[in-house]
This record gives C-alpha cells, structure tokens and sequence, in this order.
C-alpha cells in the first residue's frame, strides 16, 4: 500500500482518503442486489487517511475469517459487469438523477438537421466535453454516431465498411486473444458482406480485410496496434477500455473509427449507450442507416441519462471535491482499481498455481503521474500442470470465469471480471487462495 | 359531428368534453418541437361540450383564414412519427413522470430468473396488465421478449425462425401493400439465413417461409390474416397498430408470434421499446439470443418508463376521470383518430381528386361500443388521371409522404402520418383542399 502511495501527492492524498472511505463504506455497508438510501449517510465517515485504510483493512481481514462465505455462493465473474461502480454512483447522490416527464423525448427525432438524426445534443455535447477532459481521442472532424451500445456500432462498422458489391464477404480479423464476442456477433446472421477469419497474426489471405484493435485489449489488458498493416486492411479501434482508471492516458488516440461505451467508462452498462467517432462522412452516413434500419434509432431517454451522467462525471473531475461537483470519479475509481489489483496480485503471488499478465507503467497525461495498466479483466493463466481446464477448475469452486477457448487461445488461460461488487471481489479473492493451499 | 356523438353513451359525454379540450387546447397552446409547463393550466378550461367543440371548430376556422399557411413550411407526414400524442402526456402531468438516480439500472441484467434476462419484470407486469385490460392479445403461456423497438424484435424473429443449417435462406413475404421497411430490413445485411421474397400474393415457391401478417395494416389500415396458408408456412404477427384509437378490437389475438411497440401504442417513439409475445420457448430463446448478440440486451432506462407509461394507460383506464388516474388515455386518442379522420373525409370528399380506403365499422370490445377503423396512416390515392407520381404532386405542395412503390404497389398512392402534431394536420387538410381547387 505505502509504494502504491508514494505517487501521490499531497493534494491527492485528500482525494485518496475520500476515495477509501468510499470504498470502506461500500465494503461495510454494502449487501448486493439491493440499493437504498443508507448509503448517502456514509459521507459523514471520517476521513482521515490511515484511519480508513486500517479499517478497510480490517474489514477485509474480518471478512475472510468470519465464516460468511460457505463456499456455496455462486459468483459470476463470466461477464464484465461493472457493478463496481454502484457505490460511487449511491455516494453521488441527487446530481446524479435524471427526471424525464412524460411527454418529453416522444419523437423518433433527436436532432433533424444532424446526419445522425437520432444523436441527443445533450449527449453528443458531453462526449465532447468528455473527450477534450481525459485526452483520450480528438473528437474534431469527427462524426459522433451513438448506438445501443458499443456492440451495435461494431456491427454498424462491419455493415458500413463492408463493399456491398464484392464478390465475397469481407474477412473480419483480430489478433488472439480478442474479444469472445466477435467471433459470434460476426458470422450469426450469416452475411454475405463480412465474414470472421480468425486470428490477426495467422491471416494471409489476399484483399481487404477489417482488422478490430481493442486497446487496452479485452481479455488481457496490453495496450495494442494493428497486426497486419498490409494494403486493403481498415481498422476499427475498440477503446472501451482506454480511461484512466483501468491504463494510462498516454495521447489523444486519432483513428478513422473509434468505439466508445459507457458500460466500461462510467459503468452504467443498463443503459446501452455506446458512441463512435467517425472521420469520413460516408462511413458515418452508413452506419446511421444501419442503426436505422435495426432499430430505428437509440434510446433518448437513456442518451439523456447518459448525459447527465458524463456531465457530472466531467464536473468532478474539473472541481473534485465540492459539494455540487462531487469527488473526481476517476481518480476513485483510479485507485478502487489500484487497490483490487494490489490485492489480486498479492493473492497470486502467495502460490504458484496461478499467474497474471506484468505491465510496463506509464505516464497518464489526465492523472499527472506514473500509472499502472490495471484493466477490468484479470487474465489469469493456471501454471499447475496438473490442470487442463481451468475455467472447470473455477467453476468447482463455484466461480464463473470465461476460459481461453472463446478468446482464441487454450483452456489454460480465464477472464476473470475485475468489475463486480466488492463482496463478490473479496469471495473470489478468498476462493483464490484456498485453491493455492 | 352529430353522428359521431350519437354513439357515445351519456357517461362517455364527459370524457369526450374533456377530450376536445384537450384537442383545443393542443391547437391554441401548441406551437411546434419545444415543450413548456404552460400546457398545464389548461386544465382549468371550460369543460362544456358544445362551447369546446364551438372553440375548437373556430380555431381551425381561423387557423384556415388567418395566413397561418403561406405554403412555404415543410411538413413530414412520410413517417409515422407520433407527435399527437404529446398533448395527452402534458396535460397528465408529473405522475407520468420517471425519476432515475444515477446508481439505479447499472448491471447489464434486469431479471436473472428470466429467460430473457434483459426484461424489466416491472415492464412485464405492466404489458400483462395492459392486454388484459384491452383484450387484444392472450398473454397466458407467452414468453414476453422485450426489443429496442419492434423492428430489432421483427429481426430476432426472422433469425429465431429461420432454419440454421438450410442450403438456402428461407423466403420472408408479406401481401401488399406491405410496411416499406420489411423488404430492405430483411436484406440489409444479406443473410444467408432469410431472404426477401415480395408480395405473398403471387409468392408460388415451394417450401417454408415465413409471412408477415401487419393487422391493422401498415401503409392501408385494414384488418389482415394469412395470405397464403401452405404447409411449411411460418407467421410472424405485427399488431404494432391493434389498439382501441386505431380499429375496433374484436378478440385477444392468439398467435405464435406478435409484435407490439409503444411507439404506436402510447406514442413514445423515442424510448426505442417494443415486445413479443412468443409461445414457443425454443423461439423465444432464439430471439433473446439475437438481441445478445446485437445489442446485449435492452435499455433498462426505458424499459422502466414505459412501464410507467403503461401503468398510467392502465389507470387511466380503469379509473378515468379521478384526478390521480386522469382522462382515459384510449378514448381521448380514439376521439382525436375520429376527428382527425373525419376532417380528413371531409377533405377528400370535397373533390374527386383523391380517394380513401372505406372500411367497415365493428363492435369494440374495449370501447363497448361500435365503431369505425381510423388508422394511423391515411392511404391515399391520386384519382386524378393527370397524375401519375401521387408523392412528386405532394411534394410540390410541401408535404413530404412515402409513394406507394416503397409498399410495393403503383405511384398512384401515398402514405400519410395521421399521428403528426395538430398544426401540422391541419395545414395538409388545408393544402389538399387547395390541390383539389
């Protein structure tokens, strides 16, 4: 904890004593599925640096010898779900709410005289602000084109860059391990524009090709850039992971088509907003007339939500720690992450059974500091040799994980969420070490 | 107007008066996109029937007299676009109103227990509720598959329903005229899983394929069944339209497959919600598998507000008239669909430039009483023998509609929304009163 600390400074200390008492709070108070307001009372905690950090501290250890988990709990660590960030939201409180009355937003009509006519400005408005804040991608010149999610924009990609007239449908590749949906989500309607071929790094075939680049990757968190880099090649960069909570902010990315999702970025995945940057027009008007033609639109009610929610988010970020403003939403969940990754590490380390991906740090432009990749998936590896499997290993002890096979890789490797609630973070942490022992 | 009322009994008198308030009101409050709280002092209007039905006759009296049209204004009646129903939300105030904290809704999961675990159990209840109260489709034994809309529900059918492993795509038919989007939403993507095969009345291939039933129908308004009923023959209902406002409701619909959306039901078009009753799980798997893959799952903002919307229709229903419930939501919309129709009628029959579909009058279940089809969208054909592009002729009066090509039939016809905002129905009553002079 106390190298962890050094990079701080005195000024973000404050931040940092909030940032535990958060996290302390959410440990102390915390139950599961259900949310009420008592949680809104924990901003009278005590603040002070070293007293809250014993007391997570102590939380933890009370938790891991108190008998609560009888080994019998299912957790489901398959999918990312980023219920992590409840508890920020829950602290946030009324700033927070959106109010839509009835008769607002009824029309399919966003914005009549935008090309992406089903864009609220609010929204596109906010992604901007957001954008220009964190300086993780240049939005100038750039169509902003919001989907249900950022898994409707990648098929709203395949469609747009596709060429409708070829002879045959246009690979779609990415190097292993790549994210276990694509595969899937490229060839289910089998379409005769696109078509999944595999592994980035095996692919030799002549003529265009659709290469998918997510940085920081899904599932093993290392920064990437395209494999192949061959004429006819056009990249889609999937960025839902490039904030600073989960790796260092290292330039403004610049790419001819970037996908955005407020699952990862502020955790609102019940939303189902995603957002592209577009460069050239035409690619954009095409994606438009997917999302058209899908689903006639995206949701207002939830861009409006989700507007709101960046606002605040970027309000927080520009004037951390004011009762309107609120504490920086990165920076907390800078260091809740920090803070899970400490404690991971250190349970992997304790045994030889497993081990993690080792990232080179960097400096984040948007935290000011050196900083650690701590990504929203542990890829974790089973180094015992006396297991094949490892997603069953998990599994028998009641833990859901995704195993290598549907990233492309062997049943060696397992995604594990980092973004699930903190008791559930904490029994998988304890799992963890009783299968080492 | 005399024959209209005729049919009302003595108790519905009250609510038809509080209806053409409203109409009234809506008419001389609303003036375009932006919405204000002023609309709400309107219910302290004079609710007498023939002053409010004098008043509303001298407002479209001197909206036709006063120069209000110079015929420069464009008006979009080619989608559906269902902005009359604002005025009915604004005056029901703030218990149509939802509240969303930002820490609510987070998880991708509505409902783990469901096999559609995107579904809002409170959206469920509430669409339960609503087809009891209305009568116009059995529930019982349904998996109830909640949509961004009916169109992404309208594709998970297509993928649910057709065969996997096929040497060729099954063919998709519908009668025309048919909705103008089936044919391009079907082959948008080229699929090799369905294919679109035009007008089911001259479809002659052998094999299975699947239909598409619209009653109502879109673009003509009429009551619709099979148009081809051979072994093999799959059918995919869409009853976007089977709501008391629009056409008599007759009996609970009992399909394999229905399609509903608020859209065109409570007008909310921008919440992107749309459901199916499905009978067969296996189906209904399939489809909650496409919406997975397509969008992982639906909004959960906006499940929740419609489920409010819902349960407004509901009580409004049930207890018209109390100020907690308010007016009932399916007469004051049936009574504007029976204005708005009858002015229309009036209009075309004023010359023999244009002609209407007729369609017979039926016995409401819903409403107990009889009463005429008055569909969303008036089809309209250019009897003129002059004119042979009906939409080209239209245009150049500045009304945008959608041809009759795009439904699969001749020039001769347009489409034209019914559902636009009053200031905008009464200048196309105007124009095509000019056309015909």
């Amino acid at each position: 904890m106390v190298n962890f600390l050094s990079i701080f400074t005195m000024r973000n200390l404050f931040f940092l004593s909030l940032a535990l008492n958060l996290s302390l709070i959410m440990r102390v108070f915390y139950e599961g599925e259900k949310h009420g307001p008592h949680g809104l009372s924990a901003r009278k905690a005590d603040s002070g640096l070293e007293k809250a950090a014993h007391a997570t501290q102590r939380t933890l250890v009370s938790l891991s010898s108190s008998g609560q988990d009888d080994g019998e709990k299912l957790i489901n660590l398959d999918h990312g779900d980023p219920t992590m960030y409840e508890s920020y939201w829950q602290q946030m409180g009324e700033k927070t709410t959106v109010v839509i009355p009835g008769w607002q937003s009824m029309s399919y009509f966003s914005d009549v005289k935008n090309p992406c006519w089903f864009l609220e400005p609010e929204f596109a408005k906010q992604v901007v602000r957001l954008h220009n804040l964190v300086g993780n991608a240049v939005t100038e010149g750039r169509q902003i084109v919001v989907g249900t999610g950022s898994s409707q924009l990648f098929l709203a990609a395949l469609y747009a860059l596709a060429p409708k007239d070829a002879s045959e449908p246009i690979s779609v590749i990415s190097a292993a391990p790549f994210y276990s949906s694509y595969p899937s989500m490229t060839d289910y309607l089998k379409s005769g524009l696109y078509k999944w071929a595999g592994d980035a790094r095996s692919f030799d075939k002549e003529g265009p090709y659709i290469e998918l680049v997510t940085s920081p990757n899904n599932p093993d968190g290392f920064v990437r850039h395209s494999m192949v880099n061959r004429t006819g090649g056009i990249l889609v960069h999937d960025l839902a992971y490039y904030w600073p909570q989960y790796t260092p902010i290292s330039s403004a990315t610049d790419h001819d088509l970037t996908l955005f999702t407020v699952s990862k970025s502020t955790g609102h995945a019940g939303t189902r907003i995603g957002w592209a940057l577009v460069k050239d027009p035409e690619v954009a008007k095409k994606m438009i007339k997917f999302i058209e033609l899908s689903t006639i639109g995206v949701s207002r009610d939830s861009q409006l939500r989700a507007a709101r929610i960046l606002e605040v988010i970027i309000n927080s970020s520009q004037n951390p720690g004011r009762p309107e403003s609120g504490e920086s939403f990165f920076k907390i969940s800078h260091h809740l992450m920090a803070e899970r990754w400490q404690l991971l590490r250190e349970a992997v380390n304790r045994g030889r059974f497993f081990s993690l991906p080792e990232f080179q740090q960097g400096f984040c432009q948007f935290l000011n500091q050196v900083s650690q990749p701590q990504p929203a998936f542990a890829w974790l590896k089973c180094e015992d040799e006396s297991v094949e499997d490892c997603e069953s290993l998990l599994r028998d002890h009641k833990i859901l994980t995704r195993g290598g096979r549907s990233f492309g890789v062997g049943p060696k490797y397992i995604r594990v969420s980092m973004l699930d609630r903190d008791h559930n973070f904490n029994l998988f942490l304890k799992r963890l070490a009783s299968i080492q022992t």
